[in-house]
């Protein structure tokens, strides 16, 4: 069992930092945080949470990446159910508290794109620009391919596998500096879960594609790394 | 006596570049550090003590961490008052400091929400929100669970226990990412003093949240890590 | 062949990551990353990929960094060729990525200095300012120096080595730090190549300089370090 | 000779990283990296200089770092002058290409405070003020202090040394996140004389208390780690 709770309160985290920065921090004139302090969070969760109980569960808190390390060969396909429940069920729970601090100060919304910081395609997003579906689709796809390789490389027994935490976390920092203005960034269907829930609409109408881009795109990279990366020796 | 050293000098370093960098250079326009630097700037007081006398003190640096970890079992409950009068008293002392340099610019001030760095609630912050006193003491409760799950994770004899200074480091950064437009951010009863001594008023009045929420948090979280996370082997 | 691949997949990466982050992130009002963000982008792909695949390659993702590891003794000339010829396609395919979901907001342009992330010298980039072609040069040479210093320091069997992947990743975020505003920051010709061929024009005719000074500037790091620096005992 | 090379090279590092981020970047309407990039970036020179050429000098660059080591009984008193005198050499060869690439724009300018990133007192700076004499050696002095507790701390042979390099960078982007409004910080009187020596006048007449103040903060600083905070076992 405490995989598991390892896996719902490291997703809990996830949320309620990278999306909890997002709602409260990032939009504040001047001196808000912005969305260089939102890549930040979104990584410095996974970063902290990765050295605290990645020896108890491996720290996935993404249905993706354990899609991911299933498709790479670390990871048991009887374990992705109860992996990916613990996940979903922790990142609604957090998204569940960052809804009644909002709503603490009467400042909860679900109007415009990327409210409560859900993720969307073909909207105008921060930047005013509009992604099609599918400039949506191929950046989760190619961001979450890269997540595995990273997430696969680091954690290789030939690599310093104690700095994998630093690694990953900062990969997932890198990923949002890239496509927040894209998507939002997902590269985790659990993430994007949560938020699209409590917000409903067009939001859960748009799910589907932040399952099937990251999930489809991690597995990708973890075939990559397995059949072209990973050294012989390993095999 | 050293060990109660390293307690008062890292609790001063904790005020003097969180606060400190807060009061003397957020605010300034366009080139200011805004929300993003004064969390990074919490956080690397952590990280850097954390690395320079942890081996001395364990680097507690917060009231709260230390019931968190008496809770989680880590910390002796005589050892719990010394401690907590050597972080008040550090920052106590870096906070008159503070208050030195900026009256040397004739910048002192104790007037409106989060004057001189304090911590508090229903009052409108940063982000023109007032969050109410319930939204302000879950957000501080929340906060410092987990911020006690990350330093009894990444301390457990099971973890890559050396990078366990820049895990909690940059845990106090990401917590502060998240929520001092909330209430300026506290999970430290130490912190919270400091400031509220010098600026009287409103802030003393409000201060028991800041002590009351985080210890509260950073007891569950000692406790949730403890039952529900940690190895049955280290029982 | 699986060192060639993780030369692709890591300037790829370099590319997308830091690139990417210039024309989707960088200038979006208020809350946009700017060159603070772009500059933590490059230096976190070389940060993560360095953890990923540098068991498998050394990691080098910049033809600079196969040249001066040659010229510090570290490299050997036969495979200068592949190595290089990896990070090209690498970069280029990213780059074609990068465009294709740029044109799925209808968003790409050549216009102007910079477009794209292309580098460049004699026109007015970011700040307004013109800097000279031998201005360029010199900038471009005396980071890339440095960046060998870094690079051949940290791997030096007397080091700290499992660190590097951290020293090299932020040293590269220290020379974006410094220098996108006079050339846009190469110290890469994989990089620059990339983003001029689909740009075109200007860029292309600029181009030599992105080959010539940062591996002039490599070469002359390696040499540094070789003979001034490294410990007799090592020779 | 080759630690005085380390020197030279470490402390032109410094420099150009710092004081090059703070002329060419920091001002930048929009998207300039601000101060917080030139935090990041004073940091970031001694990280990656410190697991480059740290074994090989020890990595000082910085005179009132070699004060305060010997004032720790870590550092010999013969030693000083060479050390000194090449990190002076480092910081002024590198402020002559910063002004050489500089004037490469027609950029170059020796008006107002803090011009070419010169250390000041009395002047209004960023944000406005204008802090006393005695407010900035306060500053100064105090930062130098836990500066040289976190740089003897962190070496410390009972602490976890490897990641002495992180520590000490990170520990002076705290510093400049703190003061940069004060003082422009210096903590560093080699980093203070290279710019001042280019602006001359008001610059020069003022730099005796950025040797002072860090210098006495620094021996401080060091006195302080050995008889109250270093463990008996190590007389």
């Amino acid at each position: 069992m405490k995989k598991y709770f390892a896996e719902f309160f490291g997703t809990f985290w996830l949320v309620f930092g990278g999306c909890g920065s997002a709602v409260f921090a990032a939009g504040i004139p001047e001196i808000g945080i912005g969305l260089l302090g939102v890549s930040l969070a979104f990584g410095l969760t996974v970063l902290t949470m990765a050295y605290a109980v990645g020896h108890i569960s491996g720290g996935h808190f993404n249905p993706a990446v354990s899609f991911g390390l299933f498709a790479g060969g670390r990871f048991s396909a009887q374990e992705l159910a109860p992996y990916i429940i613990s996940q979903v069920l922790g990142a609604t729970s957090s998204a569940f508290i960052l809804y009644a601090i909002l709503s603490g100060a009467g400042a909860f919304s679900a109007e415009g794109a990327g409210a409560f910081a859900t993720n969307f395609y073909e909207m105008p997003g921060y930047g005013g620009r509009s992604y099609s579906m599918i400039a949506a689709f191929l950046t989760e796809f190619v961001l979450t391919a890269f997540f595995l390789i990273v997430i696969l490389g680091a954690t290789d027994k030939f690599a310093n596998g104690q700095f994998a935490g630093i690694a990953i976390g900062l990969a997932l920092t890198l990923i949002h500096l890239i496509s927040i203005p894209i998507t939002n960034t997902s590269v985790n269907p659990a993430r994007s879960t949560s938020q699209a829930i409590f917000v409903g609409g067009e939001a859960l109408k748009q799910l589907w594609l932040f399952w099937a881009a990251p999930i489809a795109g991690a597995i990708v990279g973890g075939l990559i790394y397995k059949f072209l990366l990973q050294k012989d020796s390993e095999q």
